[in-house]
């Protein structure tokens, strides 16, 4: 009941300093202990005129390709060693508490492989498109650059993010509980352009890519998805793909599971029936507590996290703190995200940034105050299908506790007095 | 005449194949030669398995933070050696012929420096804001990341960019002559907040930010922009600022000149005039023909480039092709891009891909058949107050031929019968 009043109380003044309000609010009552009084406050001055500011920085003939600051060294792409037996079938997760906005840059991209990075001369590559189709197609990357050109924005989640969270909170971190998310701007050809090239019979019902990496991955795909919007993209935010993320080409299907996004695309067939593969059968498939499976389940459900504060961001004032995070829904846009303090039990809404794009990230701010109580922080998505992102109890109702994949539970994070967060699952 | 006859039959023969007929065109008559039949054309196979096939590629520990592949050497930004005295005060063009889409990778974003890259510890790096306020202030990085946060996509122009043309066509490349403009999303705090934290005085009229390199950049900038959509940016893309960009905080200015959007901001001065500083007296001034100058011309006006083709990337084929480019305007959203290939006596309508935003950049396609002939290709952005972009001599009518900024003529690229690109002007 004690902290049930204390997180009303935050409440209340949160009201009072939402939005606009704030820097009034600041202004008049100094709430907002930012910024401090120069003449007041020597200390706050760097010791000295910095030397940055005496001497002539690298000239530009230095970095033809840039990188970030030495100081920014901590903000890569980490993985977890016990988690696979080798390197080269693993992941690498982005640092989403370090990032804002929705555009991850391509070098902290998460990465997830089979057998490794293939390293593709592009001269040498090959796409091609047989099975039941009029004419069987091979393409080169020119050949490929000829076609009708799009560009699009889409988040791309691999199924098992979060799949270590299904029995409860065991990885204390933002990154590694969540990194297996990113959104990029693709460019390339529609699949639907080079399928109606190759001209499709009229019993062409799944399709099936393949990857040149050492792999050989495979996956089945329906039709109806193929001439929606899936893309054969050689292009992430603006330049070529990078090798880790299937360069020279890789499909992009919006929406749907991160394993179908077969990179190093070099051959799709077309047939009219799935293939069963072993990536559609032993794997990415969800095991239910009464023994039976659950199969293609393609799409990525609406989820969000708060990426600050999280485990890596601890909370390092009272008074004012940003709140944001990320949600997405592989059935569209983001209509709402929500946020609660106090593990769910009252909820407001934040603030979406433009642009909300359909099957793209979506941050979302919320401009808050800490009183130094311990607050139980969740976010809570809602798409424009009206589906509304669950909790881990309603996940195990349905599906018990044998999952790895499609777990899209309502993240909390715990603030202590201290500021530490945790990973907590309160249900 | 014979020309332009043939120019008009590209024209109704592009209208055949426009949008989504192409694909429909393409299979029932094989006017689109991309793709080769797979049986009967053994020789576009690679000759043997390829070696990324058989192989094991590199782990996910390889590459924290990742880089383009080995093949894609040749897409860096680059300078011209001539063009200035030093490499500390130079420029590095971005290749905008090898990018697609909107977003351009902070790797890749054009720099231009007058003091070299400053090289900046952010825990000993302060904003101060001093001058018509009621409270002076200085904040550490942490301060500033406390306030309310935004996110937004937008372009950033030098006003030099395409300046070597003012008296004619001198830079036969695409990223020489336009590579001095980037678009990125940028993550801050709006300069309204922090402006209104330290209290703005009543005479307070304009605003003098400061950058912490060696060069101590200074602009004076009018209340009215501050207050209206000026961002002091934090992170592009996502992630931190690089150090070409002003690691760790710069003055985000949209739509206005580059020169402005002060990088390594470490002061913001507030006063009642402006400070008529040697970057807005000596240079970023326009000197007209009667030997007056025009001063404070802040916006960038609408302005386009067809990226590819262009003289780096030359027509390969006869037939379909893909014409692509850019435009952008300082004072809103780009409303149409109109493409000419005949140097400006027909124009026809690109297609506009989806986000149009703002003081962003926005990508333009146009599905073309090339036959072979000589054609002049231009693109013509229009926005959305209604502003056309001029023709050089329209420019060189006002402002005669002593200008070096605000360069946004029409480019016109001449295609020559082998395919070659070339940089011209046709008035």
């Amino acid at each position: 009941m004690t902290r049930d009043r204390k997180l009303s109380a935050i409440l209340s003044r949160r009201t009072f300093l939402s939005g606009s309000a704030m820097a009034g609010a600041a202004a008049s009552g100094g709430i907002l202990h930012a910024g401090r009084a120069a003449a007041a406050n020597p200390e706050n001055l760097p010791p000295h005129v910095p030397e940055w500011s005496q001497y002539l920085g690298a000239g530009v003939e230095d970095a033809p390709y840039g990188s970030p600051s030495q100081y920014e060294a901590e903000v890569v792409r980490r993985n977890v060693r016990w988690l696979t037996a080798t390197t080269e079938s693993s992941v690498n997760f982005t640092p989403l508490h370090a990032l804002d906005g929705i555009v991850t840059p391509n070098g902290l991209c998460f990465e997830r492989h089979h057998a490794g990075v293939a390293d593709i001369d592009p001269s040498d590559h090959r796409l091609m498109i047989h099975g039941l189709v009029e004419r069987p197609l091979i393409f080169t990357m020119e050949d490929l650059k000829r076609f009708p050109r799009m560009s699009r924005f889409y988040f791309l989640e691999c199924a098992a993010n979060g799949g270590m969270e299904w029995r409860g909170a065991q990885l204390n971190s933002c990154q590694f509980a969540h990194g297996m998310v990113h959104c990029v701007q693709y460019s390339g050809v529609s699949l639907a352009t080079i399928l109606n090239h190759a001209g499709l019979k009229p019993n062409a019902k799944w399709l099936l890519p393949e990857g040149a990496d050492a792999s050989g991955m495979t996956r089945s795909i329906p039709i109806e998805k193929a001439l929606e919007d899936c893309m054969i993209a050689f292009a992430m935010n603006g330049e070529a793909l990078r090798p880790e993320q299937g360069y020279p080409l890789r499909l992009v299907v919006p929406g749907f599971e991160g394993n179908m996004w077969v990179k190093w695309l070099r051959r799709i067939e077309v047939g009219d029936m799935p293939w069963h593969t072993r990536e559609e059968t032993s794997k990415y498939t969800d095991l239910l507590s009464d023994g039976t499976a659950r199969r293609f389940t393609w799409v990525m459900d609406a989820k969000s996290v708060i990426t600050n504060p999280c485990p890596e961001n601890p909370v390092q004032h009272k008074g004012a703190n940003v709140l944001t995070g990320l949600a997405w829904s592989g059935r569209g846009r983001i209509a709402r995200v929500d946020v609660s303090l106090d593990g769910g039990k009252n909820w407001v809404p934040a603030r979406l940034e433009e642009p909300v794009l359909p099957m793209c990230l979506t941050r979302f701010y919320y401009d808050w105050q800490w009183n130094g109580e311990s607050v139980l922080l969740e976010s809570r998505a809602m798409d424009e299908t009206g589906y509304v992102q669950p909790t881990i109890e309603a996940l195990r109702n349905q599906r018990g506790t044998n999952s790895i994949y499609h777990n899209n539970r309502i993240q909390t994070w715990l603030v202590n007095p201290s500021g530490e967060v945790e990973n907590v699952q309160v249900s």
